[in-house]
């Protein structure tokens, strides 16, 4: 029962920011076309990588509506709405909606911890009531490293048979594949797509949709080849060439080091700019990390 | 060098909601006017015991504009202004300084764990810079069971020396004494609240400020009591009677369980409510709650 979603390789787009700290929307722009053109299957906007928690809402939003502006598809988007406060999850969600996105990826609400399955059912079920539109296709985004707040795999059944069509998958940013795979095993009606292209392969072999990872910001071919050829007998060297190079990036905090490839990649030293409580990667980093991903078969400008 | 700042037993005030979730103004006030008559020194509004992080920011600013208009003296009202972005959190710290707010109390960003400390200073210089008002009074809230980030002790001296006059204090609920006893002896400069009236005799006999507690909303007065008579005979039994209150409410979940007893305290069966992910207090933990809390000497309506 796949409705046609989101399949394949969904970079969550780093954001640039100019001196001042505002995002630079013209940058953001320019990165998701060559996202695009390096063969990236969607764009998950307001992902961890994108600081997306260091924005507030109006930001986000304009930000959203200047990329639909801009002529990017709004149904290869899929903007992470998550918030604390269930009102501004729904704000963001039915913005995104109205703006005609395939998807939103939510976060569960993170401040507080330990909270009840009960609580966290009531949360999602509020913001997708609010929304109150048809068109809308949730992804839950489960990053306990991060959000401390993980989505329990009972919630996803409680919630894919309350709104059917409407929950739509998950990004499992675990880390663990055991988890990944007892989704892939439990919920065959939703999309599955591991956080990172390390389970990429092994991913596709089990069902899963796709994945969504930092590191296609930089490396989208690469990643996008696994996803072509799966099927094909190159298929572990290409999955090896990518890990590859995502270990030289996670040698680093991921973020910075993401933005300061992207800084070589568009030829723009602004890249580098973090929101705190972020720092940006200091010059020795940097050299560190340019001459391991040279390494690991990242051509850069 | 202790400037005319807060002293004494201040509320972290719950926050009532309709039945549509809503925040009810009415009924906050009606609370804010009640703590005030049973002696509570400040209202810490949008605190964590306020579900403050499930509320937007703009609910946040009508809600504090409501209560200065409804005649509560700005110069007590101490609310809570941090944000996981910089944005946000100067909006809301200039917001609160322009309706003349005694201090704001301010969580670090919450949402990336394990930033570094010259981030997190970078964070909280860029609010002060952008508040850029010589009336502000800042007071860092130190959360880690919750907020997972904490305030190193290292930055309150960086932001001491650098913002001195506006770095003001510190919420301290780590929980932890020894961390509380290791601030007021490093920082006698700055006013220093535990974040429970659990360590307020403790705290003032080694130079705390006071208090910020969450059970402030149903005990103001047992707990006032202890810092009006800390010089005196009586001072260990108010202390013991007091945490024996806190023990029969920490046996649930403190927020619920405060709420519950607010519904009893003024009459209003809709002060049960709680924003998800939290969860009101099931009936019969409310019925243990009330046995406790009265056999703890609480005296309810």
């Amino acid at each position: 029962m796949q409705h046609d979603g989101f399949r394949g390789v969904l970079v969550p787009v780093a954001t640039p920011f100019g001196d001042d700290l505002a995002p630079d929307r013209t940058a953001l722009i320019a990165h998701c076309r060559w996202l695009l053109e390096q063969g990236a299957d969607g764009l998950a906007l307001f992902g961890t990588t994108s600081e997306a928690n260091s924005l507030g809402g109006d930001e986000r939003m304009a930000l959203l509506e200047a990329v639909v502006e801009a002529g990017i598809p709004a149904q290869r988007l899929m903007p992470g709405t998550g918030a604390c406060a269930l009102t501004d999850a729904a704000r963001l969600s039915a913005h995104a909606v109205g703006l005609g996105c395939g998807g939103v990826l939510m976060l569960p609400p993170f401040y507080y911890k330990g909270v009840a399955e009960e609580g966290l059912c009531a949360f999602f079920a509020e913001v997708i009531e609010r929304v109150g539109d048809a068109r809308l296709r949730l992804y839950l985004y489960h990053i306990p490293p991060v959000a401390q707040v993980g989505i329990p795999s009972t919630l996803l059944g409680r919630l894919a048979s309350r709104y059917p069509g409407t929950l739509a998958g998950v990004k499992d940013s675990s880390g663990d594949w055991e988890h990944t795979a007892r989704l892939l095993a439990e919920y065959p009606q939703l999309e599955i797509f591991p956080g990172s292209e390390a389970f990429l392969l092994q991913g596709l072999r089990h069902g899963a949709a796709g994945c969504i990872t930092a590191t296609g910001n930089v490396n989208p071919a690469g990643i996008r080849a696994i996803y072509a050829g799966w099927q094909e007998a190159q298929a572990d060297a290409l999955q090896a060439r990518a890990g590859a190079l995502r270990r030289a990036v996670q040698a680093h905090p991921v973020i910075p080091a993401v933005k300061a490839l992207l800084a070589r990649i568009h030829g723009t030293a602004g890249w580098r700019r973090v929101r705190p409580p972020l720092v940006a990667l200091p010059e020795d980093a940097e050299a560190v990390l340019l001459d391991a991903v040279g390494a690991a078969g990242l051509a850069l400008p």
